[in-house]
């Protein structure tokens, strides 16, 4: 972990990534140059499935934390969870001051209050052009479009050359809010000669472009045409203001009201329209409560839920759940949104309630990707031309199919550096190498616990879920270690006790003989007796039911 | 429940499905005619992400047994699990003969060989244009396309008219083994007056045609020509002979050995290549162990665990966990096939391990579906010109994507029917109606148990996945109720103790606090003392972690 040679430390620029290269978020890239460290992003993860009970994942700073003195501060690209999410819980940590464009900063402002955090800590709005001196680092903001307004990539100019840092990003020439990304400044940059640049690859295996935002306008305006009679219910995603911007351009268009529906939802429009990011035609918002006012045909629903997630709003209403919205057999609902990668599932179970309700129900084609597919990263590559390509955001086999649109531009495999978490690549005009290695890894978020769930209580969580548990009790005397009471079972996840009496009886034979054999050869020893019991009536139970639950002996004593 | 009128017994025919409609998986339909019920499938489900430690699931056949005189046999469309899988466990209990094509038949004879019940269940095997005579009913098997060989539509003749049921089926019209789907025949018994059709919605979200399969061999000859220097492993579908069959022509063709990997693969082949349903060139397969006997670039290697199924055989390739087989940094390996729906993560997941062990990984565009799409379904509609629509096979979504489709063909709403697992739909030329509903549910398999696992034990799993549990013990004297021991609390999947001492010495005293309450106010019974055990300790835990672990208290007496 120390073994990068310490005399080159003044020469090369370090790119670490602290997460986001092993799973989809968590995007948190250290830039050091002798004694300056800047961060790129500070972003959580969602968790896996095998992470039973975890509400959140955030990145490892170990390495930041032992070299705080040098930490200057946090460069966030846009306001996405996986860019902003762990910021709460690393400023604890490290309290250096946060770098962000005006919606970025609200929304992390918006977090920090949620958690009481907004006046210890330091933040600084930056605009497009703007650049910001921090210790060795000078660092640019440059417009980019994204699917949350506000996205910026970095030009982070070190001693030992430029970097350029995509972002997350797309190439929009017809932005529904704001300006097209800057592709101008990114040519010019160019121009100085990059030394490295460090692009968006989630949708690197897609082929063409990505389409504009603005095309999703005229599927939104087709739909409420084809759909005067009805009340229409939007999912998508709360983040996507544009998105929000749309729907409520049509609703507006077609004499309708808009209500929104989801805390999140809620959250971010009330920042984005402080911040006038947001155009609301005249009393065009009504409250929930209001739609019983007005006709269905006159109403949009705008609301959370778009993934399938279990306690949004739309899923709460599909499966009748909701206190205030309740799904008519006349409802046009509308996902604006594709499934994220691992949701597939839980959006098509919440589409087919809501068709078993009657909803006519649109879950194709209304929704257009916030990532650059291949022809946009290669026309990013022929602007910025970079001495060598870093691909960043993204599964393994996204940075792969990046890599190899740079094979296909022309770069040889030494100029293209597939990292891994927790990789230090030295770099300069002279060579890239990976020359060691920092601690890196999953902290684990679950209620209030920050790190006190680590794999021990996961893999017993993983036991538990899969065949139960079964809890043996018995009560010894003190000295003579006879039995009082006892060996008692109680079971839960296991098997329903009432139809499986037989087979709890012969798990109690079999306990008893247990202690019998116990008592007979003199094991007293509880640790040899709770083996005992493990080994018996695991076995019995195995042979049994093929089913290995938790064996969990407790002994007392009197 | 038996609330069908009794005096249209004789009348109407009964199309009962008692699975299948509300998830993929566990098809079984119920035909009842007078004194005679026939069961076409009898599949099984694989469990749902909330059905934790569960191994498979198998429709709930009350209604079969409480009918048990009247059940005549089982015929079976085809060999795939969600259409065979549960016949071990429900011909224990509905002990009929079997009637299916030959395949087929090979495939339920190697399963009921696993259970040991061969020689108790009575099989036939049936032709194609082969008429089965089964009380009031005449039953034909007509020769379709499918992913896996062999597959049959049935026209099930009763006296209430003719039944069209497709099974799983596409349109091929040049099929890499036997005939093509017998398109003739559904046309002349459309002519005949077809009452009803059960028609296959798998794919009725997706516009067009479905491809041949034979289009598969062009690609495989493709990659085998583009990867001649490299060992190419094939990921496929186990039961898909026709597709292993072309990767054995590349194979040949392009002068490489073949190894079968995966116990359910080789299986198969094994009885596929028995009864005559592939054509292997002489010598070609060779051991697993045989492998190291010829240079890379001369072997393929053909594999199970295309879905990402975590203990098949590719997924051990991917993490390195797999006996005989190392991937190495050139292998080409191919995923012949598409994740289905719930798959996505898992699949991905080991195409992100093989990348990184270096080997260049195919995923897209090596596969073709086995489902007929909107225009193939249009065309069976138009030769079976049935009076009643009655969309089976597919989640809610496809039903109502048939239904949308029979519409544009013309059918009014009376005419399509869309039914729930347990729905009676009497029907005969004069109408269709759902006139009652039997008992059906998923039974739970998990290991040696069927239908010990309900919905208690599974709500229990949910809750120790989530938060885990903590099991507090005391010991009370016999009369006196006076605490000899305890209360201990012992803790699994909620918190690292060690971690978490102060956590755990505090929630002792909580509980020594409420075992002084009980005492105060003379509360002795065991019931009312675990409940204020419960809720002052959940309280704390509560406050202290927003997690809600069970707890467990047990009381022992001496």
């Amino acid at each position: 972990m120390k073994k990068e040679k310490q005399q080159n430390n003044t020469q090369k620029l370090k790119i670490i990534p602290l997460g986001g290269l092993e799973q989809i978020g968590m995007n948190i890239t250290a830039f050091e140059y002798d004694d300056s460290i800047i961060v790129v992003d500070c972003g959580l993860a969602f968790p896996e499935d095998d992470m039973l009970g975890i509400d959140l994942v955030i990145p490892d700073i170990t390495y930041l934390k032992d070299n705080i003195d040098r930490v200057k501060g946090f460069f966030i690209t846009h306001g996405h969870e996986d860019h902003i999410g762990a910021l709460p819980y690393v400023l604890r940590e490290i309290n250096v001051p946060i770098y962000a464009t005006k919606l970025t900063i609200g929304i992390i402002e918006h977090k920090l209050e949620e958690h009481d955090m907004l006046n210890s800590t330091k933040r600084k709005v930056v605009k497009y052009g703007q650049h910001i001196n921090l210790g060795c680092f000078r660092v640019e903001f440059i417009k980019t479009n994204h699917s949350i307004q506000d996205a910026a990539a970095l030009a982070i100019y070190s001693p030992a050359g430029i970097v350029v840092h995509t972002g997350d990003f797309k190439v929009d020439y017809t932005p529904v809010f704001g300006d097209a990304i800057d592709l101008q400044r990114f040519g010019e940059i160019g121009k100085k000669g990059v030394l490295a640049l460090l692009c968006d690859s989630t949708n690197a295996e897609r082929p063409g472009f990505t389409l504009s935002e603005k095309s999703v306008g005229k599927t939104l305006d087709n739909i409420f045409a084809e759909h005067k009679t009805t009340r229409i219910i939007i999912a998508t995603f709360a983040s996507n203001v544009d998105r929000v911007q749309q729907i409520i351009n049509s609703a507006d268009r077609f004499g309708r009201k808009v209500a929104i529906e989801g805390r999140s939802m809620v959250n971010i429009i009330s920042i984005a329209s402080q911040l006038g990011y947001l155009t609301l035609p005249d009393n065009i918002l009504i409250d929930v409560d209001q739609l019983k006012s007005y006709p269905d045909e006159q109403t949009v629903i705008i609301t959370t839920g778009s993934q399938g997630e279990s306690m949004a709003a739309l899923s709460r209403m599909a499966n009748g759940m909701h206190r205030k919205i309740s799904i008519k057999p006349n409802d046009t609902i509308v996902f604006s949104s594709n499934p994220i990668p691992g949701n597939e599932k839980s959006v098509t179970s919440i589409i087919n309630e809501l068709m078993r309700k009657g909803a006519d129900v649109i879950f194709q084609d209304v929704h257009v990707s916030g990532h650059a597919c291949k022809e946009d990263i290669k026309l990013i590559y022929s602007l910025v031309n970079p001495k060598y390509s870093i691909p960043v955001h993204g599964e393994y086999k996204h940075l792969v199919a990046q890599a190899k649109i740079a094979e296909e531009l022309g770069y040889d495999k030494d100029h293209i550096k597939i990292l891994s978490s927790g990789d230090v690549l030295e770099i300069d005009e002279n060579g890239a190498e990976v020359t060691g290695r920092v601690q890196v890894g999953n902290i684990f978020v679950d209620g209030l616990g920050v790190g006190d769930v680590g794999n021990i209580v996961l893999r017993d969580r993983q036991r538990l879920a899969e065949d139960g548990i079964i809890v043996v009790v018995l009560t010894l005397e003190n000295g003579s270690g006879q039995i009082l009471a006892g060996p008692d079972i109680v079971s839960r996840g296991f098997v329903y006790v009432r139809n499986s009496e037989s087979l709890m009886d012969e798990a109690k034979s079999v306990l008893n003989a247990t202690m019998d054999y116990c008592m007979e050869h003199n094991i007293t020893d509880w640790s040899k007796i709770k083996n005992e019991i493990k080994d018996s009536l695991g076995d019995f139970v195995w042979k049994e039911t093929k089913r290995r639950p938790m064996i969990m002996p407790i002994i007392m004593e009197v």
